[in-house]
């Protein structure tokens, strides 16, 4: 079947030999394999293809004699995956919305409204830190005068990064918003779940009730480089222990509160075995079931950060890298989708671009394809091939649905 | 005066320009600079070369009519740095010594003994992570079949640095020690101090008594990567929250016992911002008055490490990159040079190359010259020039004494 010879293709690109981990950074060579591989199947189906700047791509299957409408439906997810991420996180929402067109074609349906089948670039954040920056820029949520002043780890701009994917588009300085309500209709969006829902209620299938409310806060902590060994412990200034005193009051905070708190990534200056050091950056990735739940969350961790800092001799400086507000999806077009299965409808607490969609006032969906661990953002990521292909049948039914 | 001419020569070498701190690392073009530099100086004086396989040199100053005997006396430090380190950790006593032997020549003096001015490469550890690595292998303490095996951050293999270093002398697959008891009768170096001693007693010039033990042991911390927002917080396995109430431990057990400890340097897997790690590696460097305390304080804080491990479902290995054992230097050698200036003799927390040499059998001395705000490993360290100068004085008495 089609599903599993595409997921077979997809296999080996960007994968960690050592780890068995994906790292698909957009703008990289993984990357653009992928984007190649799926500019190919496209054309195979006979789909016409749209890109942006930036790499996003729609492929367009148009009912005969129709030509574009305002009310599109678009389907699709992500190509890029975290450092070390898993394969389903993201392409399994592409692979599906291809075979999905497949089995609809196979059955002879055709639709009265256009569908596309979307690809959004670097959905993870994972290498310019601002998640979902793909469909951000394409909705117009984020303007392109922000985006282009990000930088990647090794100090490249985003303009230059993309600049060197060499996407087959002319470039354009101030790319506009082409993904909007005025052309789509209707947003599905079909993931790997994150989570334990689905196993926990014994079911393949979801759907998305809401996004929780997610924020990245990039700490600052600022102390004084010194001599490990010839230092007295009471003349230090040492931003390790503010640090790391955060990071357990963050998960301390989140687990009373019942919400997320994680830092996960940390940056040291000078980063020496025998040098106190000078700085450490890190990231908080914060979770709430509300808005106010998660800025009383980050309130909460930064004062015990700014008492240890006082104690500690050191200075933080915190920035709020990019918050997003709770998306509540659709209700109606939820409680369209579960009628089609009877299928749960269930939150979760992962970004996606369905969010930013959404949020751009799309009428929105998602579906989730059970995930036997729950394990996600790692290379023990996994969804069995029956649950995959059951997600295949549950779009199709879904676009079926919606586009006749 | 040629000291601050020398002292100007040096300044720009390796320096960042962002934080005004030195990144002279072993075996790359920093250090090449830097040798190359030396090696001019030293044949400008008619020094005669000598250079191991790794960079390490002696230029000596031979007696006329003498040849090498057992009882050279070998004076000098390193050129390399710490990341981001200070101009004076190192250089400042091959510069010195260039310098205390010009005074002596000034004077008419003609020692009796050999004279040899050396360098030794990756005396901080910096890059391969072992301290004092050219003079254990030069002194034969640490033998090549270890050295051979070590790998930076990049996961260059020594041996393959070194040669890209085109070094200015043949390749030797097993590099034999050389600077033993049967040729060097006597080592003293002189060092910027590394803490304020010398400030606190108000005197420009210190002989040193011994260094403490010094440790560096790594801490791998294993868990689960996973998502940041979908995962609860009590399904984690998280080796960051295990990592950080280490870094604290540390931090308090070392108050406690009035001894030194240190996490300075971490590395995280993926170190993405929502996933939540699955491994930390971080290095405790670690200093005691004692054996018995080092063992002491690296045990009680490898327990509290291991009860947390249980604790947050992760798992921890410790393993020792190095141990050194407490060095008494010479106390009749250090007793002389007290004398020669009313200097105080103190002790010191920081490891050097006089320690290597010290330990394989050299009759050895130290000479410290004032900080005056003790801080040092960072772009801040410093001493005034009148006290550099009074410590190329001191340098060229001892060095008088000792050859005459």
């Amino acid at each position: 079947m089609a599903f599993e010879e595409m997921w077979r293709d997809l296999q080996p690109i960007g994968r960690s030999a050592s780890s068995g981990g994906y790292f698909r950074q957009p703008w990289t060579s993984a990357e653009s394999e992928l984007r190649a591989w799926f500019l190919e199947q496209a054309r195979a189906r006979g789909l016409e293809l749209e890109m942006d700047q930036l790499g996003n791509v729609v492929a367009w299957w148009h009912p005969p004699g129709l030509s574009r409408r305002g009310d599109a439906i678009v389907t699709g997810s992500h190509l890029d995956s975290v450092l070390d991420g898993g394969a389903y996180d993201g392409p399994l929402g592409v692979v599906s919305a291809l075979a999905a067109v497949d089995l609809l074609r196979e059955r002879g349906f055709e639709p009265v409204r256009p569908i596309g089948v979307s690809v959004f670039v670097e959905e993870e954040g994972s290498r310019f830190g601002l998640a979902c920056l793909g469909s951000r820029l394409a909705t117009g949520l984020t303007g392109w005068a922000r985006a282009r002043e990000l930088r990647d780890r090794d100090g490249v701009w985003l303009p230059d990064a993309v600049e060197a994917a060499s996407l087959p588009v002319e470039p354009d300085n101030s790319p506009a918003a082409w993904l909007t309500p005025e052309r789509v209709g209707t947003f599905v969006e079909l993931h790997v779940e994150q989570g334990r829902n689905l196993v926990d209620r014994g079911v393949a299938i979801g759907v998305a009730s809401e996004i929780w409310p997610h924020g990245r806060y990039r700490f600052d902590f600022a102390g004084e480089a010194n001599h490990a060994g010839t230092t007295r412990m009471e003349d230090r200034r040492d931003p390790m222990l503010t640090y790391a005193m955060t990071a357990l009051a963050a998960n301390k905070q989140a687990r009373l509160a019942g919400q997320r708190a994680t830092f996960g990534r940390v940056e040291v200056t000078p980063n020496g075995t025998n040098a106190v050091p000078s700085h450490v950056t890190s990231w908080l990735d914060a979770r709430c079931s509300s808005d106010a739940a998660l800025a009383e969350l980050v309130e909460a961790i930064e004062k015990q950060a700014a008492d240890r800092a006082d104690r500690d001799g050191t200075s933080l400086v915190v920035t709020a890298e990019s918050v997003s507000a709770a998306i509540a999806f659709d209700p109606g077009l939820a409680a369209y989708l579960a009628a089609l299965g009877d299928w749960p409808i269930i939150p979760t607490q992962a970004g996606h671009d369905a969010g930013i969609l959404s949020a751009a006032g799309i009428p929105t969906a998602m579906l989730f394809v059970r995930n036997p661990t729950g394990v996600s953002h790692s290379p023990a990521e996994h969804a069995d091939m029956a649950d995959c292909l059951a997600g295949v049948e549950a779009l199709a039914a879904v676009l079926g649905g919606l586009a006749s």
